[in-house]
């Protein structure tokens, strides 16, 4: 039986509105046999301990998040992406517990060993066990579906995913919150929003060349929906992670250390720093879709969804809107009830003054 | 003056003879005209602290490294990369002063920021000083010259290399030798292998479609060569490290501990399995060269030179035969005199015991 822990939030529970002018609410239309397809998958792998390890790793809605974003992507890499998202939160809890420590080496090692696991098959990389068996499944089968060059992305933007927590990781050791400068520069990262992204590419059958991918407009773009994913992101999960010791270095901390205020006094500010970042993208986004190619003008669709489709995911996920500092067990139905707004909180279309994405800006033409 | 500080050598001065049946020694036909210019710059920019650094500095050779592996690329990418070499040396030295300590907390942090700053132009991620402004100016030119997909490479490769190059700081932090399968695994990242062969492919205007870039079989050759590659650092550098507690983490030392012996009687041992690495690479890229396509048969080529090459190299850099733990300052002339042998000193061509690497030998076809 759930029981609720108090304890107050430091922000309260309603969020500000959301700007996000892109969608309606998409999911794909398979997203419940898809679930049943992962959850199937989980148990047959025994991916969680126990069964309160289960409901919260089935409370993270993988499925839901990959279907919000990958709205009309194939089944079977949609299907593989989601059991990769369900195998890296049970991996990311299973860092956060106390088997592995918090300490910066052991988290260096490991995600080493992950990476060359993904691009050495057969490399006997990592401990036996339900996690590791359900990995070289995942690898095998990842390994058979991908072109080779689909699989050097996403073996590339796991490494820039797992470095990114690792300076997470190394912050916390060192007692460190980010300045708004490094947390803009990094958070991406730390999302990992490349491997995200080219999963996404992957079940939406998008090829953009890799010259047009690659140069500085796309990247900024994409640069841009990662970060504003991840400040959603950190609003989503601001109250989950409450009780850590050091702060979670997100947004709301970062901008609060940044004025010297309060978290809840920093929400109007961090906001904006969202708000514009938004701004950006939609103009950016509109100025390449001018002269895109076919496959270019589908990548800017499917960076819409992912921006989008995360906002609907977090507002219904269990693991936001009944997080585990305060509920022993996650609460169906449990949601945020956000709300929307039609203009950004702050109208700016100046570049933001953090030197590490005001590049962004630049690549906007006059 | 240079005082020879006397310490005796573990394995000795005399390195086993080498088996690289691939080229004659090659080296650019400007190198002294690339060196003097890359000198040049580095004064400009004072890369070095003090006389005695710039002196270990040049000992690098990197301007004959970079020469002797592309022995017939352009001067322009060419010097750049000369550069990035020295002032990769530069770092690389200053993680090993007392500066930035030794602890993977700090080394995350200082890799994170490298890398960001290649991607986010302008992102004032680093402390100012000469090494930065060095960078800064490293970074503008480079943007410039590559291509997106290259400068991709690039980035990738760099992340590549400095996530390998933090895990040996976890292992040391541990007290953890690698084991044989770890080293294996993670040594080819250590050494920077994709950071180079980029520029390389850059230098030599190599551009294999990625689709062929990336399979199995040319992957397994490109690890194998940065394997080896390795190996060969590893015979080149002992004595030049053989002061560090813990003890290094190298072929070597690797080798003495799996076998229980000592660093000179694992000395057989080692070079086995080096001389194993370059038959399979001799014949997977004999195998390759005979349906390849004209960019894919220059990427063989260029591959060959980056394993002679560097042999040469280091035979010939004081960094290695006169080292800063028994040398005040580097000896010129100083070399380790090698030799060569027809044929490997293991004659096996069955796939070595080491799980990590031996899905190289099953890209070969029966």
């Amino acid at each position: 039986m759930t029981r609720t822990l108090s304890r107050p939030s430091r922000i309260g529970w309603q969020l500000p509105p959301f700007y996000c002018p892109i969608n309606e609410s998409l999911i794909h239309p398979k997203a419940a046999e898809l679930e049943q397809r992962a959850i199937a998958w989980i148990d047959h792998f025994g991916l969680y301990p126990n069964e309160t390890e289960r409901a919260w790793g089935l409370a993270t809605h993988s499925a839901d998040f990959s279907c919000r974003i990958i709205p009309y992507g194939a089944v079977e890499p949609l299907l593989l992406f989601i059991e990769w998202n369900y195998w890296a939160n049970a991996v990311d809890d299973w860092h956060d517990s106390d088997s592995v420590g918090t300490r910066t080496s052991g988290i260096v090692d490991h995600a080493t060993r992950l990476i060359r696991s993904l691009e050495a098959p057969g490399s006997a990389l990592l401990d036996p066990g339900p996690l590791t068996t359900a990995l070289n499944d995942l690898v095998t089968r990842t390994r058979a579906m991908l072109t080779p060059l689909q699989l050097r992305r996403f073996t590339e933007g796991t490494r820039d995913w797992l470095l990114g927590a690792t300076w997470q990781t190394a912050n916390a050791e060192r007692g460190t919150m980010p300045t708004l400068n490094d947390f803009a520069a990094m958070r991406m990262s730390v999302n990992g929003t490349r491997f995200t992204l080219t999963w996404c590419d992957i079940a939406n059958d998008i090829h953009v060349p890799s010259d047009v991918l690659y140069s500085a407009p796309v990247q900024a773009l994409t640069d841009a929906a990662g970060f504003i994913v991840a400040c959603d992101n950190d609003l989503f999960s601001y109250n989950k992670e409450d009780h850590q010791e050091p702060w979670e270095q997100n947004l709301l901390n970062v901008v609060a250390e940044y004025h010297g205020c309060s978290p809840k006094q920093a929400l109007p500010a961090s906001v904006a720093i969202r708000d514009r970042a938004m701004t950006l993208f939609l103009r950016l986004s509109e100025q390449l879709d001018q002269d895109a190619c076919p496959e270019l003008r589908r990548y800017l669709i499917s960076l819409g969804h992912y921006v989008s489709g995360c906002i609907e995911w977090q507002n219904v996920a269990p693991r936001y809107a009944s997080p585990r500092n305060r509920h022993e067990l996650p609460v169906p139905g449990a949601t945020y009830g956000i709300t929307w707004r039609d203009a950004p909180s702050d109208a700016s279309t100046e570049p933001l003054p953090i030197p590490a994405i005001a590049w962004w800006w630049e690549q906007l033409e006059r």
